[in-house]
């Protein structure tokens, strides 16, 4: 293990250049352009008075994600989903992540019965779509409730800690902080973390795609996760001047 | 948190009762009716030589999985997936899951350039759907991999170590294992794991549904899931005979 | 003729064992399932209060039904209508055909502005799978009837005489009852029979699936099914204790 | 029941004017313009060489059949089925039965592997869309056929005795022919026959859309409507000049 | 270019054939059939009261449009998008130019809070189809309102002057009028105009489809379009006696 | 009209600012973000050995184009059209006019049996989308044919001279070059022009979206088109460097 290298030179326990950049396009109440490496997503915020039928008259708030990849972000072009008429399972796994992800960065009784609506679209896919995902849309959705708040249509303070995901995975052996799509695609296993900056967990996903993973592995990926969680933290509070 | 209890009166560490019936039906090359309590799940396997173009001519064969609830299995009847036209995110991330679950208990290779196709249909709901699917699918698989043998169709032996599934929550601050529909809608956090004999695991899926969990609570809920694991592996090797 | 031997030994006039299991499952108001030798449906019936917009303040109530196999029903799987995207012809003409039939087994105007929905899910399947399916689904509405009286939101009296159904065929020029799926594929005539106890059809369809049929052949196959029947409604009253 | 009087003044075993116009479209080898009195159907008949999948090699042909409705062919326009993207069930199955019925009136051996595609598009609806398609679609076919023949690819005579279509109805407790909308939608029961010259049936459905029905009805009816089909069979005769 | 013969014998500036039947059918308020040449197009427009939801409280009506084939209307017969399950980018473009063009021809707030839907359906297709259909549109929209006048329930004058449209193009360098589908097919350039008696456009459409065009070109094109469509909407005027 | 005063103060035949970045994405051959004004478009374009099945063995290559809107492009976002299930007749439109429109712009046999995928995703619409994608299109080809070149996979010289395309429309009375949305939406004319640098058209399209237009309004709005299409040629020859 003492000869393995990674591609890009990084440390084994190193982010990718990490980019946070708002107000990237101007009609959405939040838009955040976040670049993981060679990987760029573009978040957006967008919010509406009202909720879904399920929130009505709850009193409280609604928060929802969808996910998508441009068809030309990946290296081979992928068919373009609107087209086929067919959503795939993976973009609708991520969707869920994400949402599931950022209601807990969200208050929603303090939200009042306004829903946010986030929209994650990959411009260019390079490995960590859906942590660089999740990252930037805590940016957006911050820029986005300052918004209401202003508009004074919120009851309280939607918004709470800072959270961010980061993949760590298992390469020939040794564990990698955020994987770009050349170690994704070998990794022995891999595992998504979804983090406050308390370090408590808002999501765990590990999968040995290639091979099982013990406990003892399991805690290594996660104490990566948390160091890296920590500096995307530290990354989004610069971004915001918070 | 001394005051606990469980509605169904089980020890937090308790498996609900388990039931594993094979030749549930005749047609599929495997077929299985897995019970965790009142959850019902009808698993079968079905062969089909030959491969999906992206594994042609690898001399590796595939399997894949879907799930799917019918109608009724829940307290209130759902509409029909195939009715609307569209399957939900969850039905999609479910089957995702299972099929990369059983793939870790399939040597693709000695399987030979053959197809084994999982579905998962959920007779009747009560919480644990997914884990219940995946600890049954593991029996079919043996089955339908023992056909497959008979036919002399496999040029290695295909089938890996008994692979299991089980979730585990924090209710009230306590870790509980297999959680019915009641405990797992209230709880504060949900833990799915997929994991071998050996305590290696497969995936480990955990969320913070409503509260964040720390190191500590991830710690003692894989514990138990662990333990709950061990226990099913038995169910399924008393059923195969194995 | 005389030499015609039934593979599975049954006089030409003669239904394949019938069993009726009430309560297969727990959530919906009615479950029943239904076996004609190795054919077997799980029929449900759900209630809610409403009607659909049609309906509305008609002081009517409504019963619609849907058909389903599950993949792995049949000898050879096949593929799932959900996750095609589609329909088949079939599998509606068989929904509409049940919900039709059924309708004539309940007065609307006693059932009030409620609406039962009956599921009838094929787990396997060996020929005859709509007769089965509409011989269970009495029971099942039955069954789904009783739980809405004893809630007392019907206003009168909503159920009507049984129904059933059976399949009856031209074989190698024998007409025989309740055709497994062997005989079914290779038969000349192909006639389902919906009955009510009285001897009065709900429904009548004849096809000539690989040759016509005079008006002879059609009494002749008539009067078997119209026996099939008259035993099928005994089995409903045994299950029902009515 | 002396006292009944159809709305149109016809006898009650009487049909009502029927015209079959050929060559009503110039593009489809078969291309008829069914009128059974304001029920206007265009049946066309278009011919390919090849055959599906599932008949490849089999040396024989393949007929199938499309049936649809105009959105404005109905006196309240009805949603298109293409722009809602999902065909309703009730076009399914009738598409299904012309398909059948036609099937019956065409040698496929003789056909050879070439494919007839026959689409019966309702112009008008009044009543008894399904049988006039068929009658029509007869008389496509025999067009179609012939222009197969001209071109020299079908090795025998495809070509089998005519077939057609008509319906039945109680109405008020009498056995009516030929039901227009009106009558139709307020008949106790409703019949529909496909029957060849010979008397003997391609198809019987009966349905006890609003009461059930006796033997002794079922035959009355019968005796109606094979009436009715010997003198569209006519009808099909003079338009073809056979 | 002296040399140029068109294959139907017709001066370049020359209309095929016009011929508009009104009352073709006879349940929607209007009902055209319009032919050019060999294009048969049906074309139908039904009222309803009400109006969409983003015309709801605005005092004004909407008008809207939907264009298709059957599938046999062309040489070859293509699949029906109804089976298909999907709409094709051509359909949707035509509906939309239908829909534009006759808004042009009706003062919405005349109209009142009323839906008038147009539908075209080409029966037979040589080329033209759209400009056929918003030619007879017209017809059929004019006879709707009439109707709506009779019920008394538009508030005004909805009807505006006669709008027609016609197809010019480019053939080896020449510029004909209405081109047929052999025409069509092989054209340079081509030109679709809709226009109002006066002269002025309410659309304009040029397309290169096998080479560009100048401004000359596209004059002496306009010049030619002028002319058919001053003729189109004479026999307009013909047809509806106005 | 000498009041007319534009809100972003532009001379009337002025274009907004045109920003041309090259590189914008590193995977598809050809990426280019294209900024007319607010408005921003990703062009991306793919290429692909071999061709669409109608174009087998013709010795020529394809060109096709998808184009969208982002969900949150919009001021208030709209429904992600993946999600709906449906593509709507506008994007099918304009998806269609952009591949027209490069195709006069690609010499499809010099080209060889190689496939370009144009993709134009909208990140921020103000007006113009569709004309800003096919200037900025033309640059991405211009890159993923100078890679098909140096892959040395096509038989000649494919890329023909520069197209652009731009907007103008009639706002009060007056003919404004490359309308923004506010203008775009109150416009009485709107008309598209798609243009090579020797001033010959590939396309016009003019619509009078709330009043008609005379020849002469016409010909001021070509002369205005032609200007802002020379001008944008000017901006796509920089951006290459030809």
């Amino acid at each position: 293990m003492t000869d393995f290298q990674r591609a890009d030179g990084r440390d084994l326990d190193q982010l990718r250049s990490v980019r946070i950049t708002r107000n990237f396009t101007t009609n959405p109440a939040g838009s955040v352009l976040v670049e993981f490496g060679n990987t760029r997503v573009m978040c957006t915020a967008s919010v509406e008075q009202g909720v879904p039928r399920f929130k009505k008259d709850s009193g409280e708030g609604w928060l929802t994600a969808e996910y998508a990849m441009l068809p030309s972000a990946t290296h081979d072009r992928m068919p373009r989903e609107s087209m086929k008429g067919k959503v795939k399972g993976r973009t609708h796994e991520i969707s869920r992540l994400i949402g599931r992800s950022l209601r807990a960065a969200v208050d929603l009784s303090a939200l009042g019965e306004n829903t946010i609506q986030l929209d994650c679209d990959v411009l260019q896919a390079d490995g960590g779509t859906r942590t660089a995902s999740i990252t930037g849309a805590y940016v957006a959705l911050a820029d986005a409730i300052a918004v209401l708040k202003e508009q004074g249509v919120v009851p309280g303070e939607p918004l709470l800690q800072p959270i961010a995901a980061v993949s760590v995975g298992m390469v020939e052996g040794n564990v990698c902080l955020d994987l770009p799509y050349e170690e994704d695609s070998r990794a022995e296993v891999d595992l998504n973390v979804v983090m406050q900056e308390s370090g408590n967990f808002v999501e765990v996903q590990g999968t040995g795609e290639n091979g099982l993973f013990g406990r003892d592995e399991l805690n290594a990926m996660l104490d990566v996760a948390q160091k890296g969680c920590v500096e995307l933290i530290a990354a989004q509070r610069a971004a915001l001047g918070i």
